[in-house]
């Protein structure tokens, strides 16, 4: 397995040459140009990725991370911690959202075990415990670097997993009580942003706990001063590990190039710090829906991004990425099938007969 | 065949009981209370339109509406009428941009020449030919009211048919050089709208070709003077032979009650046809992406309804509706095989063994 370090230090960006190839055979299409808009700019990310003009990423795999966050003894998440090793368990067996809406799109799934807060003890679910669920960083840190980097390098494995299995994209999701705490955390320590337009309401917060989640998260920022040029050191002092685990993921998308999709807000914050590690990483990323947390579009215009649905979900879990694989699907099935207006033009099928 | 007026005066709303029905199911799912939101909202919409709470919309069929426009004699359209039958024969051998969308989408497409300007003899095209191309509704009006009504019949026949063949949920698309033109016609005469906002540069028409179009539209109007209170004088004055069977698609859909797809501009101007014909046939409508001609959003807003997509597309032909189905189908499938909290709780597969 690589350690963080290599995986860094080997990430290129796409391949430009193949990108001004897929540029130049997109406009040879039957069709006015540009006029499929983002189809196309997707379709000729992909050959970026891939280094080949013509794409079908149709072995499908959505990583969820899962992990709990202590942070919620503060009160600043609508449910209960209790509940993530059930959801966990449920989405192993597929009959929750992030299971029906990938067995839908023809996607699996990896669920891996990073932190959550008791023990896990399921065929469906990949052990990769780092600790019992991140500390409430209100109180101090919320994990050493070290464990950072190791659920980073858990990321890191099931891509390269992923990879050696034949998938063509990824998915990113997460599972954890608390984790839209760290993730506004992270956010406005990375950027700078303040509380009220980093913080929103998560899976389903009142508006009291809004205002509580506001204070705890700038007091939190107060007591911890994590590094904003150090993406390492705030993932650990105020992150989670689904982020950091995420985060893995996205930095070894980027060296295996391999096509990999940001969900929510959650796992666009762990993109935003893969994107603040290695800017080239994110050649690799699809962003597949708008959050309605606010800060979601504040990470996308610093990755000048722009999601592909709309839909005002708020579930988490990964739900965006097997609905962006069909778009995803689409676009490169469009580019790969199309008739060039050459094949059009020698194709002597059809009559000209014109009336006039 | 039903006739335009039986099928108008037996459309009924959306089943009202039903709606309610899959509202409560939704909230027993296994997810925060509308935290999948328009996926919520797309698969209870669904119920209200089929009667049955769970649905899988997974047969597909678009009918594409093929005519052209002697309008285009003024200059208003970037690209010549005479590629309008090469263009249906390709999108019958499924290598234009609908095809290849639709196939990816294992989804039909019935197209239908309404009125191209050559005649058409391709195996894979049903001739329902009205007229050789609408007139120059520059010069006198579009068609007499007799060949709307005789257009939106054909839309009638082919959804009547779809349904008869088990389709389980429809899609609307057009071929036609120059419809662009009658839809922002048909749309300033239907809403007031004068022709700074309601005219845009469709498949490709340059800066001056914008002006002209503007132009030649404002005055094809004061000219033939349809009225605004009858949509089918509004047709056959300054629409087109596409946009009314369009309309007769929707119209019939509602009938019918299967769901339909609305695709870029012109499709959803016939969706406001419909609707301003029988406000109920909305129930029946679903939105597939949002248009980058600027009178798309003014029709939604009254239609009360939000795109599924933004992807700056502007091909047309029915392109938004195989990707939609992507996402509709997938609104279902959650909806019919998400546990919801009571099999949660009754399942004994997982443990609660809290650490805490």
């Amino acid at each position: 397995m690589k350690t963080y370090e290599e995986i860094l230090a080997g990430i290129q960006p796409a391949y430009a040459d193949v990108i001004e190839e897929a540029n130049v055979y997109m406009d040879t299409l039957m069709k006015p140009l540009g006029s499929l808009g983002k189809l196309e700019t997707m379709a000729i990310k992909m050959a970026g990725i891939t280094g080949k003009v013509k794409n079908a990423p149709e072995k499908r795999c959505s990583i969820v991370m899962a992990a709990d966050n202590e942070i919620c003894e503060e009160g600043v998440s609508g449910s209960p911690q209790e509940i993530s090793v059930m959801l966990i368990e449920h989405m192993a067996k597929g009959v929750c959202g992030m299971g029906t809406l990938s067995a839908y799109a023809n996607a699996d799934i990896k669920i891996v075990d990073l932190g959550i807060r008791t023990d896990v003890d399921h065929p469906g679910i990949i052990d990769r415990k780092i600790r019992y669920s991140a500390a409430n960083f209100a109180k101090g840190p919320a994990m050493t670097r070290e464990e950072a980097i190791k659920a980073i390098e858990v990321g890191i494995e099931m891509v390269g997993q992923a990879v050696e299995e034949g998938y063509e994209i990824l998915g990113t999701g997460e599972m954890g009580i608390g984790n839209t705490s760290s993730t506004s955390a992270v956010l406005m320590c990375l950027t700078g942003l303040s509380a009220e337009v980093a913080v929103g309401k998560g899976g389903g917060l009142t508006d009291e706990g809004l205002i509580r989640k506001k204070e705890v998260l700038t007091r939190a920022l107060e007591l911890n001063k994590p590094d904003p040029k150090d993406p390492i050191d705030v993932l650990s002092k105020v992150g989670g590990l689904d982020i950091a685990g995420m985060a893995g993921c996205f930095l070894a998308a980027a060296y295996y190039r391999i096509p990999i999709v940001i969900d929510g807000v959650i796992s666009a914050v762990a993109a935003l710090v893969a994107y603040r590690l290695n800017p080239a990483v994110k050649d690799f990323m699809f962003s597949s829906h708008r959050s309605t947390e606010p800060a979601y579009d504040l990470i996308m215009k610093e990755l000048g991004m722009e999601p592909i649905l709309d839909l005002d979900m708020r579930l988490g879990e990964g739900t965006g990425c097997p609905l962006a694989f069909h778009i995803i699907g689409s676009a490169c099935y469009m580019m790969s099938h199309m008739y060039t207006f050459e094949q059009f033009k020698h194709d002597q099928t059809y009559r000209i007969d014109l009336r006039k």
